[in-house]
């Protein structure tokens, strides 16, 4: 079987609010959008931001808390742009979770987390590829 | 700035579970697994499975809680694939949200929760498009 994700939902309580982060913050584009949901298309699949009552009703399962238990990440080319990056997110609607600093197992992060309290690391990572197109490829 | 995503990190309580659940159900092998994480090179960037206080300690975010308000999907190439491999992943510890079946806007799909209560839809989506590496390409 291919070992392959298509779709990361994040569950969403205002369009307007979210697609000002992403746009603002990020500077990205959706590539659809409509009253319920937003489409990116990222690096080899698709980032949606839907409403949360309509996510909950989809997967049939009601009550869908925050902050959930995950983290996404978006990597940068180096070590100089990711507090730039963590402040224009914070003033495009983010909360600072921890500010850019160096972890012990190397490279350089920090975290915000999106209007809907879904945490985003920035990170540089300089043993880690990622192509023209995005695709990011593991190296221990 | 590029339209990125590097890396899905969930939260994890128990490595081994976590691990025979992406292993036997979705058929996965982890490109590096120490005792708190575990990686797999997906389809142009990394998911990785930490345990949760590892990455509650990374994020200074305390009490991420269940289920978070988001779902990630693996798309198959037929209709025909989406209940067998749902049957497969609740047999390999995972819990049966909603069984497949076909949403007003097309394809078919189901949900399952992995043993850490993270949101997999399994879903065929005859609009989009899914090359031999594996990366999908939004379409209306």
């Amino acid at each position: 079987m291919q070992q392959q994700l298509s779709v990361i939902t994040l569950g969403i309580a205002d369009l307007e609010r979210s697609q000002r982060f992403y746009r603002e913050g990020f500077g990205w584009t959706p590539v659809f959008a409509n009253e319920e949901i937003a489409f990116y298309q990222m690096n080899g699949f698709v980032l949606g931001t839907w409403l949360t009552s309509r996510l909950e009703e989809d997967m049939q399962r009601p009550g869908l808390a925050h902050p959930g238990a995950f983290a996404l990440a978006h990597n940068v080319a180096s070590q100089d742009e990711v507090q730039p990056l963590i402040e224009r997110l914070v003033t495009a609607g983010g909360l600072l979770l921890r500010a850019g600093d160096a972890p012990v197992h190397g490279g350089y992060r920090g975290y915000v987390a999106d209007p809907d309290d879904h945490a985003w690391e920035i990170a540089w990572n300089p043993a880690w590829t990622i192509d023209a197109r995005g695709l990011v490829t593991f190296a221990p």
